[in-house]
């Protein structure tokens, strides 16, 4: 079949034939219905110097926001049926620590014992005509379009894990929003904001046309530059917004949440930009939490589906066939991409 | 001034002139914009037979759902100024038990030592050209119209505060509501679940033009009757609903709400019907948390004139003039109303 | 091997020689080293007149309390070492709905499809010389005995997740909880409540030895009969109980906890004695949270497991030979127990 | 009466006669019990250059810890009888604000309004022989010593406050907490801890006196240097803590909790050591909810009187003559106090 490999650190993906996999215990053969190509790709193979986590050693095929119909099962499961449309949450643990227990594997206790991260991070992705995966790790799409759903797996369920963390600041009148940084998961925050909460949604990003996609899902824009965090405050009341999120991570970002957030709110760091912030008890408000998040639940996976299925999360994608992968990924690494690249191995 | 006063239990109050009161230490006189109409008065001068609390012994005026403007102000108190407009949180405790002290009058640790309840319910409410209330209960209005909100003060923070309860359970996708009853509460509750979940909101009651108004709101209905139970259920998937509202109380609609609500859900009863639910182990799902509530907290009315300010709630009002008053409760009384009664003693 | 079977309703189990089982795909086969004897095996064998859930159909080998080493993997299992002693988590529910990618398969979304509820509920469980039981299912016991911790399977697991979900109620300084039911359940549920919280825990049970029991684990003890409530009450200061665990639950017990539940408080029944509480917004202190709960998740059973180890929890059991087990549940039936019996089938 | 004045900014206080005040609407007047002199009094008159709020404008009375009897109570106040012991909740907000009115008036909305942030901090505090309080900040202490309670004002208060924001994280079997820095809060923190939760306590500080008494408490203690955070790790299992406290927050300090934490665990900085930590998303694990607290609200204030009238905090104290008040402030500026200096105007 073919298939998207990472090779090796500082080297462009090559695409490949590589034998077809077989499904092992526990696992089920998906026919890839889509691949959605991830920034994270790109760190991987262009900015890495090398393995930063032991776990990502190439080669691998790429791919980790997966969805496809099931092909074939593996020895011991059952209650699935040929065809049937899945997204596959990619995070893959021991499958039996207390984090894995509750569907959380990206904070598996055991990973280097385990060897990877996740399918299309140190095990073999999506971006290929079949993919293996565990069980457990699918999440049935029903009959709604399994194409667009492929950026849900990791463009939907990270803002949304964020989301439902912040959500207790949320959950009342009176209440806002910030999403800093507009992209494929910004974007998707604003939608699920909107959909979840009364929250006034804020949202600022460099890019006017990212601002516009923003209004349009209803939020409220505020551009760079001088008196931005005035006019963020003035939006809620002066007080100060009750949940930001960071989707970028590079220090100017993260000094605009510190300056934005409210007494009690929540500062939640999305993007991996991997700036500073220097922490002081007088600078930022009181009782805010400052903290980071990584991907999400099975269990988040699920209600994201049911939100897609919904109507309350429209991904923007543009299809790409397999043999125009590395096309999307050379877009990609350059910026020239205004939406999430998926890649259609099968029909059109 | 004119006052409508409750005299006597089974007798129906009447309107007369009573001395103007003075603010005593940290109050504030209000001249009165609006002064709701609520049922449980109804209850108290039309269908109990005596005082069933100890805390509402006659007379005193009626009114518990008042919005007023700064006329005067008492002793210690500051910060306000003649003419700003002003929601009264109606229950008064004694202010310093720990339920007080979060705001929570409602629950005072001393209701006897007090002797009342709240305003309007034991002590002279706002069914008055003037109304005294302490300082901190008054939520600001700012420029909202303060005729229409007075019935927020209690047809809003009381389905509010339920709601607020139960938004862990609502907080996240695929989640649904219901309300059962769609009287003034029962149309706030919907839309402020269609403001501030993403939970599929279905409603039911046995008017038509009831279902019509919540429908209106972006609810979902179902007509009682056979099948009620199962359709309900179709509309969330079959897994039963997350949060169930019931705001009548009776013995049937507390069976809607078990029969209807999910493992792990909340069963919130709000209505005061006095209707009884045979509790067991095998008739309610598991981990379904079955509770009442009453009222709510002076944060949660700060939060309800947040949402009323941002257009999230529109309470429906007919507007009556003082002398009108005992007309608008004879038709409370007689089931005459469509829309919540407003008194509006001063101007029009 | 030998194995205590389940032949029918309304039938004694028998011990007889079963073939020993192989691990499938993702299981592990345990040799066992206890299997305790649970009541509701008595309900299953004695007092149901047939299967209540239709995922209980005899014949299957008993025991949902089992401990083990492990023996053999089966196919895709890794990470297990041959004499390492696990912990069994009973319930195995399809893996992957939302509620089994939680770790809680009791609440499994797809049981019928499965076919049984739990490991010796409907498929077969640990009172055997060997179990097999999926890998997921496993928590290591490391160095602790593992024949004392059989009985956590369910007897730690159970009031464990009750109080677990109560903890809000208790996490402070000033609180109370009350135990109805010092049993096998309710001794541990006072051990982890004087362990977990610094809560007033008080206990009541017919029969003065368990009393003795719980104080001498550190509860304060009350005895029936008339002025109960009174004096449970007065030991909170007057205020009622803000966690009440009825491990009992029938009629008596149900009334009593309503009886003594503050306002705000959780009322939680474990207790399967199927009784009756009739709920009414007047009998019921307001906002009480009325629940049942249903055993407990993978995660629970890991922090049960720590608590072990730590000394916090000491099940009191009984030892029994394998050849004496039917023995044991004799005794069992016939109320002639004093300490949970545990079936230790390889050597003493 | 004789009070001790803060007569300016790097000015020792004096000890000088000022008239008795009177309690105005809403106001009680105590006869002081005790007064803590706090290590924030010093950092007022000795550290500070000027005010760095706004709200510290002096001449005023010290003394934000205080206890006292009721000696006459201001027009509007019931309910106090003469001789009545009550601890003072020191912040004074405006009493109307939404964090107000859920008693948390340190995070009042209009402290500028207000003028002055708590009695002892803007406002006379209770270091004299009469304090005056708002009625509402009185919490009862019935028959406990009033004069060891004065320091739970704040040296209780805090710590409570800090513990139980991050209870969720504590709330089950197999925590572990850290306390770092053991003075009078650090202290305070540690009996709580072992108290309210199951968790591993482990603290550490630069003194081996402190140590040896928070072992005393229960802890286990790291000593610093070389290998810290590997001895603190290794005590919870390689697995890191739960829940930080850093009581002092200096550079050091917020390092060494940083690197102790948990993914999905909280740190909490309640010391105002000014310390900067250079948060980054690659160096603090996942989840981890880094943020301050200060002070608490008044229902904290209420648990922590239960906690002291149960025994399970009992603060060390120092007792001081009114006349020897001021040598108290010098030992306490000059490090040579090792337990709470409670100053006790009347009677010994």
């Amino acid at each position: 079949m073919r298939a998207v490999v990472f090779e090796g650190y500082k080297t462009f993906p090559v695409l490949r034939e590589v034998e077809r996999p077989v499904p092992g215990p526990g696992e089920v053969l998906l026919k890839v219905a889509g691949a959605g190509a991830c920034h994270s790709d790109v760190g991987l193979f262009h900015d890495f110097e090398g393995d930063p986590t032991g776990l990502l050693t190439p080669p691998f095929i790429l791919g980790h926001e997966t969805s496809g119909w099931v092909e074939e099962v593996g020895p011991g499961v059952t209650g699935f049926s040929q065809g049937e449309a899945y997204l596959v949450y990619g995070p893959t643990g021991c499958g039996r620590c207390p984090a894995c227990s509750r569907g959380q594997d990206t904070y598996c206790a055991r990973p280097h014992e385990v060897g990877y991260a996740a399918m299309g991070l140190g095990r073999d992705g999506g971006m290929a005509d079949y993919l293996v995966a565990p069980a457990r790790n699918l999440v049935p799409l029903g009959d709604a379009d399994p194409v667009a759903a492929a950026p849900l797996a990791d463009a939907g369920l990270t803002p949304y894990h964020a989301i439902r963390r912040a959500m207790p600041h949320l959950a009342g009148g009176g209440r806002s929003a910030l999403v800093i940084g507009l992209g494929g998961l910004g974007l998707v925050a604003v939608q699920i904001l909107r959909a979840l909460t009364g929250a006034t949604v804020i949202a600022t990003d460099l890019k006017p046309e990212a601002m516009e996609q923003a209004e349009a899902h209803g939020a409220l824009t505020v551009p760079g530059g001088e008196g931005q965090v005035e006019r963020i405050k003035e939006l809620t009341g002066g007080r100060g917004v009750d949940a930001v999120f960071d989707m970028v991570g590079v220090d100017a970002t993260l000094a605009l949440a510190a300056s934005t957030v409210a007494q009690l709110g929540a500062l939640t760091v999305v993007g991996i930009g991997g700036g500073t912030y220097p922490w002081n008890f007088f600078t930022v408000p009181y009782e805010v939490t400052f903290s980071s998040t990584y991907w999400g639940t099975i269990e988040d996976l699920h209600e994201v589906v049911a939100m897609y299925r919904a109507g309350q999360i429209t991904p923007v994608v543009e299809r790409y066939r397999m043999d125009d992968a590395l096309d999307a990924y050379a877009r990609l690494r350059d910026g020239e991409l205004s939406a999430r690249a998926v890649v259609v191995p099968h029909g059109w």
